[in-house]
C-alpha cells in the first residue's frame, strides 16, 4: 500500500488490517505512539478550507511523532502561475514522507499519482464530489464498535447524496465489507443515477428498521446555480427529529460527518441524543488517520 | 487546577506556584525542559487574530516538548454555519491536552467550560474586553522581578481602560496580592463606573510617586460607532512621554502590554528608555506561559 | 557567521565550508540528523507570500530537529499599527534561535540587525530586488554537482534581471568563486546599469556555448505601473526553447528559481527535458538550507 486515494483500492482484508491496527494503536503506550513515525514530515495541501478533517490528520500525524506543515492554497505559487502539476512535482523534490491532500476537483489525486516515487505517499483528504477514503474508514470503524457484523446491516444514507463524497465512500466500503441492505434517500435532484437501486420511496421506508442512519451535510458549496435547494423544506422533508428516528431500530445509531446544520438535517435533540456517535466520529477520524499514516509512511 | 479563564479565580497561593515555576523554568536544562509536556498537544483556537500571543503560546508549548497547532477562524467551520459549541466539541472529541482560545466576546470560554472533559485544558488567551489571566501573569512576573512586594506598591494604569482585558486582568490580580493603591487615569468615557473610586482627578495625581505606570493600548477595533475618540490630542492628554514621567518614583518602571502606537500612548523615548521593561514583559510572557502550562497539563 | 543576510558576506571558504557541510547532512543517518538542532526554535516571519522557500525551510529546520513557526503578515501587528521595528524586537524578546524573515523592500534584513543579539541568527529569505542568498547557494550548489570548477564555466542568465534578487545573488556568488565569464541577457529595460559589461547584444550570443543557463521568473508583482512588460513576445524574444537551447554546450544544465510560467519562460520540454536540473534545485534548497541552519545555528 502506497497510496490512499480510493476506498474501493482497498479489499475487506486491507479494511480489517487497518482497524485491527487502530485497536493496537488506542491501547499502546504513549511513548511507544510517538515513536512510530517519528523523524517522518507530511504536508497537509489543502485546495479548500477544512477544519476538522485538517486538524484531525496534524493530530494523528504528531501523535505517531511525525511533523505536519499545511501548506493553505491561498499562500501558495498558484497566485504566482504555477501549474497543478509544477507545485506537486516541486514539493515531492523537497521529499516529504506524505502528501496529504484535499482538492475541489474529482480525481485531482490520480492526475498527479504518476509524479510520486514510491517513498512519497499520498493520502486523498477529499477530492470534490468523489471520494473521502479517511472518512469512511472512521465511519466503518464507528460501526464496528456498534454492530458485530456489516452483512446483516441497514444502513441508510439520507440528503445530499449528490455532491457527497462521503456517501460514495461509505458506500463503496460497506459494499467490500458485504453490506447489501444500503438505503438512500433525499430530494430526486440530489439523487445520483448510479444509485438508483438503492433509493427509498420515502424517508418512512428508508428509516423502516435501520441499523445505522448517516445523515450528510448539504453542501452548499458545490451546488451550481441551476441546482434547486428549498433549505426551508429541508427539515421536514430530509431532515432526521426524534420522531422520524424511532422507525429505526431501537438501537440504531445516528451518524452525520460533520459539519452538521443544526434544526436542518439534524435535529438538536437528535444530534445530542444517546444514539448519536457523531463525537464518536471525530475521536475516531484522528485513530483512523494515524492507522493509515502508520500502515502507508512505516 | 483544569482551567485557567479568570485570573479572580487564582488565589495569592496559586499565584506564588505560578511565579515559582517560572523561576524554576528559567534555570532548569533545556533537554529537562523539553521534556515536561513532550508527546502532549495543544490546540491554539483564535477568534481574533494576534501575532505576539499566539507566537508566545507557541514558543511556551513547543520549549517544552509540547506540539502547537493553530486553528485561524478563517479557515474555520464557523464557515460552513457550524456553531460555536459544535466546534468547541469536535475539536475536543479529538482529545488535544489543551485548548488555547482567544475569542472577541466576554465570556465566551465560560459559555463552553461545561462540554469539557479534565483532560482538556482550556487556557484563555483573551475573552473580548474581560480578561486575558496569562497577560497579568506576565505582568505581575515582570513586577516582581523589579519590587520587593506587592502591598505597598501604587500601581498607575492609564488610557483606554474599558476596552482592557489587560487592564481588568492586572487590577484582579494586584488586588489578589493586597496592592491596595491602584490609580486608574484615561478619558471619561473610557473609564467605566466599577472603577470609579480608582480614578485620579488628573494625569499629575495618576503618575505622582508612581512605582509602575502600565500604559494601554488603544483597542480601536473594540470602539463603536457611538464612542468618541480623540486620537490626535491623545498623546498630549493621556500620553507618557520623559516630562510627565518625572512625576513618578525614580525607580518607576513603564510597561506596556504592546503592540503600542508610539507617539499616541507613549513616546519613543520612553518606551526606549532605561525605565521601560516592555521587552521584559514580552520575554516573561513566554516564561509564564510555559508556568501556565507545566502546571495545568502536567 | 551569526546572521546570514547578504551572499556577499561569505568568501569562498565559507561557501565551500556550507558545501561540505550539505554534503555531509546527505550523507549522515537520520537519527543523527534529527539531533542535529533539536530543541531549537526559528521563527518564519514573510511579509510576502511564498510555497516553496517557506516549505523547504520547514522542512529543512524540521529535518534538523528544530520546530518551526510561520507568522503570516496577514494576521500580524503590523494591522494594529505596530512597526517593523517593534515587530522585531518583540519576536526577539521570545528568543527564538533563529529569525528567518522575508521581506519586499531592499536592504530590510540590514535596517533591523543592529536589534539581534547574536544568539538570534537572521536568515534572508529574500529581500525586495536585492539578495537571496539560500538561493544562490542552492544554485551553486547544484551547479557543483554537475561541473567540475566554477572558474572555467559560462553562465548565461536570461530573463528579468532587473527585479532578480536570484540574479543578484547568484552573481555575487559566482563572482566570489571566480567565475568571470557570467553573460546576462533581457530586455532593455530590465537591465540594470551596473550589470552593463556582462549584457549579450542577443539571445544566440548569450546562449553559444554556455555551460549553465539561468532562466528566471517573470516578477509581474515587482513591476511598477511605468514598466512595459510584453508578455506576449516574450517566449520568442527572451525565452528558452529546445532549438535555442541547442546553442548551449551539449552538457550544458538548465536552471530555474521557480515558480516557472511554461511557456513564456521556458517551454515544457526544456523544462521537463535532460538537460533540466530545476528539481534537482529544489531537492538542494532544503539540503542547502539545513546546511545553513546547522552552521549559523548549532
Amino acid at each position: 500500500m502506497t497510496h490512499l486515494l480510493d476506498i474501493k483500492d482497498l479489499n475487506k482484508a486491507d479494511l480489517e488490517q487497518l482497524f485491527k491496527r487502530a485497536d493496537e494503536i488506542q491501547t499502546e503506550t504513549k511513548a511507544l505512539r510517538l515513536n512510530r513515525l517519528a523523524g517522518k514530515q507530511a504536508v497537509c495541501l489543502f485546495y479548500e478550507n477544512s477544519t476538522r478533517t485538517l486538524l484531525s490528520f496534524q493530530l494523528a500525524a504528531s501523535g505517531l511523532g511525525a511533523t505536519v506543515f499545511h501548506l493553505p492554497v491561498s499562500h501558495s505559487s498558484v497566485q504566482k502561475g504555477e501549474s497543478f502539476h509544477d507545485t506537486i512535482k516541486t514539493i515531492v523534490a523537497m521529499a516529504p514522507d506524505a502528501l496529504i491532500m484535499r482538492h475541489p476537483e474529482d480525481h485531482a489525486h490520480q492526475q498527479i499519482v504518476d509524479l510520486l516515487p514510491n517513498n512519497v505517499h499520498l493520502i486523498n483528504a477529499g477530492d470534490g464530489q468523489n471520494q473521502h477514503p479517511t472518512q469512511s474508514l472512521l465511519d466503518l470503524y464507528t460501526i464496528r464498535q456498534h454492530k458485530t457484523n456489516f452483512q446483516d446491516l441497514k444502513v441508510t444514507i439520507i440528503g445530499d447524496i449528490k455532491h457527497s463524497r462521503v456517501a460514495n465512500s461509505l458506500i463503496d466500503a460497506l459494499t467490500t465489507l458485504k453490506t447489501t441492505n444500503i438505503v438512500l434517500y433525499g430530494p430526486d435532484n440530489l439523487m445520483p443515477k448510479q444509485y438508483a437501486d438503492k433509493k427509498a420511496d420515502n424517508i418512512n421506508t428508508a428509516l423502516d428498521q435501520a441499523d445505522v442512519v448517516v445523515m450528510l451535510r448539504i453542501q452548499k458549496e458545490r451546488f451550481d446555480k441551476n441546482e434547486f435547494l428549498n433549505i426551508n423544506q429541508w427539515h421536514q422533508q430530509y431532515g432526521l427529529d426524534a420522531d422520524k428516528l424511532k422507525l429505526a431500530n431501537k438501537d440504531a445509531i445516528v451518524m452525520h460527518p460533520g459539519p452538521s446544520n443544526r434544526g436542518i438535517e439534524i435535529s438538536a435533540e437528535v444530534a445530542d441524543g444517546p444514539q448519536s456517535v457523531i463525537l464518536e466520529q471525530v475521536a475516531n477520524g484522528v485513530l483512523l488517520r494515524q492507522a493509515v499514516l502508520y500502515q502507508f509512511l512505516s
